[in-house]
């Protein structure tokens, strides 16, 4: 084994140039390239093991909370797009046209959708009829194009994958609690599995969804101080429903307007996951989502050593297998190129087997979050190394809560709100009158926007930053993805 | 309960006209809808349901054989799809073509990929360098669109579901056996999950993909004698490779172009799933994609029997939840009723439970293959339903290939071959010498095309069918979907 390689991949310094630092992690780690057509990437294996994780542990979410998955067409008549008037203002500018099919130049333009409530709700008006249909609680998997101008793999991509939940109801409360229902689902599941503390709210009426009565969502710090929309939950209200002409008959007898939610999450997931838990030497993945959760490494010397070592490994790796998704990396590498590679692509746990554990009949494993070393013997790694990665899990999560609290500070008067955006970022709890104009005032003057409502908004009166009119409680503003 | 509900389902007799009964069975057993653009379909819960469990199948075969998903971009720019000659010319005709994005006109056409060879080769060109990067092992599951004139749902629609497996390998006999290895996965997958019996062969010069070398196929026999091209395989040699430029430097030291393969199989099956095992009844599922393998069924006539028969199912739906996908139907309608829906829907096994059931601790067990009956005692249940389930499956497998079997015939003549194909369809086995001009004279005649050239193909000396040159064996011809 060649003693002296020397691992090449350096990564820009976070701490210097987040942005720069990003681009590369992302694709030195191999999670994603950039494609050869504007705007678009490719999710490499390693990018798309982790989604496969996040899909099959939020979908599980969706199930047990009454929802279903469908598949609706890619293409969407420009006519159908044109209904909600709110809909198509806020996204005719984002949307590829369709414009050829085959030898035929089409009569309508075809959307490849941008979001797929037009289609949705036109298949919903033909097969909603009855109270007894409702509610009605689909989501779809699928990837969704918006035409943009500025792009970065996963935060901002023309081409995404997403999922969207439609749903239908018979009243608006039963609506409303299925948008509150969801939201708390992303909260979840985001907090949980991907280890990231997140604040649920509304969104003002500027920011909400494009043809949405109120848009909540969960609002994400990054580890640059910007804040980053996570996942949204909209209350459609009957807007779509009167345009689409999605009715019901009710039990009283009376025809009546569907009330619907819709409700999306992301591979810009993905991205929060580098920008919140990465580090100097690269990704940190969180276990629940980690394609590799351990990988050991083994090391050896002299090639008597090697077989013993080997038969550590396997035994080590065969007795982890049914709990952990573990690998070993026999490549022909040296064991410190490995250990750099295996950082970079924040596997959270290595398990080191050298000639002296094999004596010892141990491993040596080591965190990836806080690089902690403890020596495991071999009949305790079944239990122990499950146990090691529930503590990565959960450290991962307070550190980043810890972060977003240094991170969230009060700003009472303008200049020092100002001088927070400028110098230090993070969120800003700071009062708001609630109107528009202020609002576009402060985005214009410092970048920041507001991030949310925050559900658990405490009352507590005070004075818009920017015209001092009455407040009667903090929102969350801060420079955002 | 009302005891004179009817069921008013009614669907077209399978016998009489296979075509309107196929079209009946996927609208009312709501496995899709018709969308409002032109020859695309929208896939509904039960059908997407169906499709859920086929890809978790058939992506663990894809795991077991060392490959990994990724995602690439479902936009392809013009050249790129017209670098390789024969591949342009044989998808062109069939591209949608995005002219628009935004307020921008494109300066060159994107074309909605229609398979994705062009876009993973570019790709592959640059992250493949050495011989010690390759085999590259990747599928993606995927929408694609291919603009056609005739459709029918899951058979042939603008838009599709599938899975393209795309891989990259040092020499030409690695790529054939990877070609080979996911026929084989492919064959399996049928024959065992969804119980339909296939022939693996090669396809001519003339059916081959557009761009490979050699391309292989299992194909099925549907209910009405048609054949159906279940999944390809191709090796497509170093076509793309050279076109793409994607070379490696081999150990030799020499530089040296790649040998790919590609593979798919699409939401076509969930189509040749209803035509091979449905009946008049509607729809019949092979229990391991079968989204829901048993309903139980509670029948009652007074109140007072209500409950005792509900503790009943609720006891016999908990002990069987580990092992077996099962419900129980407690809708207003009558068992009648509920028969019938379920049996159009195609559970594999129905459960009814009585009141003489509740007092003989008993359920009612009835295939919905061949509707024997069976009293199971409850407690069972939790070993007997899922030996009953795969009982429906083998008997589903046993009987398609009894179909197959009656519905094979050999021709020497082309008088018998014109005949059959008119009168009875099914596979024709007949000599052919291996002229293009012969294969396609017959078709021109008699509509059938030859699905494959067996990979079990004897060795018999004859004559062909069309020309009287000699032959060395029988290839399999049918009309197809």
């Amino acid at each position: 084994m060649a003693e002296e390689e020397k691992y090449v991949q350096a990564i820009v310094d976070k701490s210097q140039d987040f942005s720069g630092w990003y681009g590369d992690v992302v694709i030195q780690a191999q999670l994603a390239d950039y494609a050869p057509v504007k705007g678009c990437m490719v999710i490499r294996p390693y990018g798309f093991g982790i989604w496969e994780l996040m899909q099959s542990l939020l979908d599980a979410r969706f199930k047990a909370t009454g929802h279903q998955n469908a598949y609706f067409p890619l293409l969407i008549p420009e006519s159908f797009l044109a209904k909600e008037a709110e809909h198509v203002e806020g996204f005719a500018p984002q949307v590829a046209w369709v414009t050829q099919g085959g030898e035929d130049r089409l009569e309508e333009r075809l959307a490849i959708r941008p979001t797929s409530e037009a289609i949705i709700c036109s298949m919903y008006s033909k097969w909603i009829d009855s109270w007894r249909d409702l509610p009605v609680l689909i989501n779809q998997w699928c990837n969704v194009l918006r035409w943009e101008k500025v792009t970065r793999p996963f935060l901002r991509t023309t081409e995404f994958l997403w999922q969207e939940g439609h749903t239908a109801h018979r009243s608006e409360q039963e609506a409303e609690e299925e948008v509150l229902r969801m939201l708390g689902v992303y909260r979840d599941f985001i907090q949980e599995d991907l280890a990231i503390p997140v604040v649920p709210g509304r969104k003002t009426e500027n920011e909400k969804f494009a043809g949405a009565l109120r848009t909540y969502s969960v609002e994400a710090l990054m580890g640059d101080g910007k804040g980053l929309q996570a996942a949204t939950s909209h209350n459609l209200g009957q807007h779509f429903a009167r345009v689409f002409n999605i009715t019901f008959q009710d039990e009283d007898g009376e025809r009546k307007f569907v009330w619907q939610t819709s409700w999306g999450l992301s591979t810009r997931m993905i991205g929060a996951v580098v920008m919140v838990h990465g580090d100097d030497a690269g990704l940190i993945i969180p276990p629940r989502i980690a394609p590799v959760q351990a990988i050991i490494v083994p090391i050896w010397r002299k090639d008597a050593e090697k077989e013993a070592v080997r038969a550590t490994v396997e035994k080590v790796e065969a007795s982890l297998k049914p709990a952990v998704r573990v690998r070993s990396d026999w490549s022909e590498h040296t064991p410190g190129w490995k250990f750099n590679e295996w950082e970079l692509k924040g596997v959270p746990l290595r398990l080191e087997v050298g000639p002296r554990d094999v004596q010892k009949e141990q491993v040596v494993a080591v965190r990836r979050d806080n690089r902690a070393k403890e020596m495991v013997p071999w009949v305790k790694a079944p239990d122990r190394v499950p146990e090691l990665l529930a503590e990565v899990q959960s450290s991962l999560f307070s550190r980043a809560l810890a972060f977003r609290e240094a991170n969230t500070r009060n700003a009472d008067i303008l200049a020092d709100f100002e001088e927070i955006i400028a110098d230090q970022r993070g969120f800003v709890n700071a009062h708001w009158c609630g109107q528009t104009a202020c609002e576009l005032a402060i985005k214009e003057r410092t970048g920041a926007t507001i991030r949310c409502i925050p559900m658990d908004q405490a009352r507590e009166e005070g004075e818009c930053i920017y015209c001092r009119l009455p407040s009667h409680g903090r929102v969350v503003f801060a420079r955002s993805y």
